[in-house]
């Protein structure tokens, strides 16, 4: 077993289930003790922002006869934690949280429009800085 | 030259084009005897579930006028392995092939419905200690 | 702070995002000394064509109402380097530029046809050859 630098995660999708993916390996990471990164750009930005989390659709319709609305009501009824959970439990876990300041700036997006646990606004500089001390990387 | 510890792949996507180049990567890793983990999460359960791979289509309709059809028909011209002849092979190659427990579960996927190449079911946790045993990782 | 091997970075997508992405990271890396390497496959091979990365589109089409042709003003706007500015930009800081031969077959697309800054051509091997000399992959 080898000592891990960390976790970096590269949310570029604001697709449900691409997000509830990178929440749950940044939660499972951060859950054993790693030090977690998720950085948040282009449309990942969306999942971030006030009722972001909560309108976010699959990005396939209908996979298998499942949309967006049928699989919150399966996640709840396993006790799947919903993604608006998994960014409560990143901020309390100690995920270290980065919106892309590029983004923001290009659409529009101010400070106050982005959730508490999100502590940190960064360029592709910040992000290399966090991906160089880490050594699992995942774009999502 | 360092010498590589493994290769984790993350399939997240049941599209055709996506899961082509996972099973590339990992099928030309494991020849290279890099030991190589798939894991199958969402989407890309799709694809080891019996008759899957073969329905699974292009991420994009129509690229360049080539549709899902066409370019499997030029696949087998050029003499490029199929999704599911590349299945074999990893399975061959000695990829571990794990499909995810959460997805399953949301989605009731039987374990009889998996192809018999994946023998191992697993969560997070057994994402993470393949990838923390690993130092390269791809999602696609 | 860790001494870097490299950057590898797999696009994947024709999308104008996730191209734009994919060179922000691979310019910001280059630009800061890392060994940067970045492979085209699939419709990733449409962007590093003439006239590709001006045709290029976004994933989703209307996100938060922007358009691709709105996107693209906002960042002439804002001054954030185009698709067709990034590529010379990765050309000129010495990022390695490789086309994936199997797709140029599947899809005959002739070497005249790519860029000038696409000076290789290669396969699967080449592509894990970078992999295993870099410890930062993302794939796009």
């Amino acid at each position: 077993m080898v000592e891990k630098k960390g976790v970096t995660i590269l949310l570029h999708s604001g697709d449900l289930d691409k997000a509830l993916a990178a929440f749950i390996v940044a939660t499972g990471a951060a859950a054993k003790g790693i030090p977690t990164t998720m950085f948040f750009t282009f449309w990942g930005l969306n999942v971030i922002q006030q009722n972001g989390a909560k309108s976010a659709k699959l990005s396939k319709m209908n996979m298998a006869g499942i949309g967006t609305r049928m699989i919150k009501r399966l996640m709840k009824k396993k006790h799947v934690a919903s993604l608006e959970e998994l960014i409560k439990d990143a901020g309390e876990l100690g995920v270290r949280l980065v919106a892309c300041e590029m983004t923001m700036d290009l659409m529009n997006i101010p400070r106050e429009s982005l959730l508490p646990e999100i502590k940190e606004i960064g360029g592709v500089g910040t992000f290399l800085d966090a991906a160089q001390n880490s050594d699992t990387h995942f774009v999502f």
